[in-house]
């Protein structure tokens, strides 16, 4: 195996066409190997095999690279026989009460079985608790008839894909690894190494998946600390974003976050109650994980309260009145609405009776969601159709937005972002 | 005044020639300004005037050299009125229930009271809640005869002083300022522009206060996330200092924080009640202070548990047992003890019945405090010492410890900096 890596050819295969599966394969196919791309969805892979991208922040040219040097998409899992390495980046989700749904995982493994072979790697690179890989994919493999660290290798690497990050690639962005065995361990570190600048060992799997849930817990809590602290400084007259950004001329001991209308995206509000729901199997506690879940998932609530506020000034109601979402991705400069809480605001606004509307020049029409059903296409940003709204909330920003026009024509700015002058009778921090 | 400054006619008042006051009395110094430093207590102004550091961080060097530039330091407030710039550096800390505790600065400004003269400016270090310099400082001067802005100037500029940190110096730490009013923010900026890289200026005294908890809140809540955090991965089977380093590979979005007994000194277990104490006089909760405050103060009696089970699986209880608590000072390198988490370890085990010894190389003898009492001087740490400890107890590293040394004699490690060979049998990680 070590040695197909080295001279590039081993055969990937990536399970799961999605923010995390599809740079993977592009990073591989870099590199000279052969890919093959896995997914359960159709036209996720007929987009891909015409050399489209899928997605806003990938250009298309790197997926027609990709098909240049001979990668494929199928939905064939029997082709699972072709590949040596067997790399899974589906999504976790959560399941209602916040358990981890390893369906996209489960499903995966099963449609492999019959084309498991001998000699193979799998990798598991979707967030999980510590013990998944252990606890979940190490039977399946065994029960399939393999001996983990003699005749099939598994690790877990986690993905940290930063959609839309400019400054970090998936080569640049140490790839933390851990395997079932030394062996294992060994055989992950050669085939991450072929692509990525710096592989990061841990003695692990489960230390290779709580690492991972580090990070998002991180971020959830640091999100979660600023945004509660918004709705402690705004009674107070004080504007977070300044404070924020003066502490951050602090150069050690600081590091800023912002706060927002909420966290969105398939890993922040989600990745965290992984580690909640193993740590009750233990008897032991994730308090801040559970004080971060709870304050950010109210944001989109402080903010409707700030529009009602806003609003009442102005001696209106949210009903009757029409309101836009400025900015529904999840975070700037992606196309990406899922677990957006810009969505949640929209459904208050909607509840409340608002005529709501949304622009976002990354999401041209509102897409469909399992859980959110809007029959809206973006509204364009002109002084006419700005003005003609009782409020306009800034939830994301992206570039491409007119803001210094918003401000001048709009009746009402709720701002989340801290983007627009406060000192405005208009402008209302949230 | 902006004269005077800039010929460094100005004369200098510091009041506390603590830990904040010092460094800012040398970088003034340094810069050619005449200084005069007042404290209550005689023996820190005869230490100085003696050419002698009161700290173990700051050398005599330093102190001597302010004295051949004409620093005295003194008792004598009448004095006050021989200087220009008043800049208070005295503790602010909690009341019992958490309260803040502003008497040091009450008493500053009572003792001043009959010197202040017109023209003076005021600024503020000590770290306190949003809105004091307006509401406790502002009146009092204007009670005095003076108008803010007019003839009297008064600006809040938060201390971020870091004992022990080499990376950084007060010159180099960037400077936030707030002013009452424009003018004493002018002022504010041009004193602090003598001897700083970068002044930072804010939009009010309260934007320039809240800075300053915004930076301690940050580390008490991220110090108080790993905490409990060890205690989740801990049953686990993971270890959080592996797991820590893993993700701080991470070349964005997350910053390592490292788990210890607990925090200490005169600002992490104090400064963030200060926002909690006004929050709740808006209505306002401050929920994430309030649980990284709980657990951060639960972490001794993790650390004394940890100690149980060791002992425990040697046979052992705590009474009649010796222990040795190793690295009292607060954090590493410092000589200073208040608040520091590793003596409430040790009132735990005397409790316990346990005999209880420690060792620092930076306190020699265990100091007067206000809430213990321990007769001990150091224990010398030689292979024979450390062996007729039934348990050494891990709190603060230091440099000039042979840890491997203790390593090979010692019966028992409670390691709470995750120093040691935690796979060793006789090592636990707490």
């Amino acid at each position: 195996m070590k040695d197909k890596i080295l001279k590039k050819d081993a055969v990937i295969g990536i399970i799961g066409l999605g923010y995390v599966g599809v740079p993977l394969a592009i990073r591989f196919s870099d590199e000279g190997f052969k890919v093959i791309g896995f997914d359960v969805n159709p036209n996720q892979v007929s987009v891909m095999n015409q050399g489209k991208s899928p997605f806003k922040h990938i250009d298309d040219e790197a997926i027609a690279g990709m098909i240049s040097t001979g990668f494929e998409g199928t939905g064939d899992y029997s082709r699972i026989s072709q590949v040596d390495a067997i790399i899974i980046c589906v999504p976790t989700p959560l399941k209602s009460g916040n358990e981890p749904d390893l369906s996209f995982i489960e499903g995966t493994l099963e449609a492999m079985r019959p084309y498991l072979r001998a000699g193979q790697v799998l990798s598991l690179e979707s967030t999980t608790w510590p013990g998944t890989t252990r606890e979940v994919i190490q039977p399946f493999i065994e029960d399939a008839g393999f001996t983990i660290g003699e005749d099939f290798f598994l690790v877990f690497s986690p993905e940290r894909e930063d959609p839309g990050n400019e400054k970090f690639t998936v080569r640049t962005i140490p790839k933390v690894v851990g395997g079932v065995t030394e062996k294992c361990l060994e055989i992950g570190q050669h085939i991450y190494s072929a692509i990525v600048d710096r592989v990061v060992p841990v003695s692990s799997t489960d230390a290779a998946e709580m690492v991972k849930l580090l990070e998002n817990i991180h971020r959830s809590v640091n999100i979660g600390l600023v945004n509660e602290l918004k709705t402690v400084t705004d009674p107070m007259g004080l504007n977070i974003f300044e404070i924020v950004n003066a502490a951050a001329t602090k150069p050690f001991g600081f590091t800023p976050y912002y706060p927002g209308p909420g966290v969105g995206g398939h890993c922040i509000p989600i990745d965290p109650f992984y580690l909640t729901w193993k740590a009750h199997q233990f008897g032991v506690h994730t308090r801040f994980i559970e004080l971060a879940g709870e304050i950010n998932s109210a944001m989109p609530k402080y903010v409707v309260s700030k529009l009602i506020e806003g609003l009442n000034d102005q001696g209106k109601a949210i009903r009757n009145s029409k309101i836009l979402a400025l900015g529904i991705a999840y975070k700037s400069d992606v196309d990406d609405v899922r677990e957006s809480p810009s969505v949640e605001v929209m459904e208050l606004v909607r509840k409340w009776g608002g005529d709501v509307h949304y622009a976002d020049p990354n999401v041209a029409t509102f897409p469909a969601m399992r859980k959110h059903e809007f029959d809206l296409v973006a509204t364009e940003l002109t002084p006419e159709t700005v003005s003609s709204f009782d409020a306009v909330i800034l939830l994301t920003v992206h570039k491409g937005i007119d803001y210094q026009m918003i401000e001048e024509h709009a009746q009402l700015i709720i701002d989340t972002r801290g983007k627009f002058d406060a000192s405005q009778d208009k402008v209302v921090a949230a």
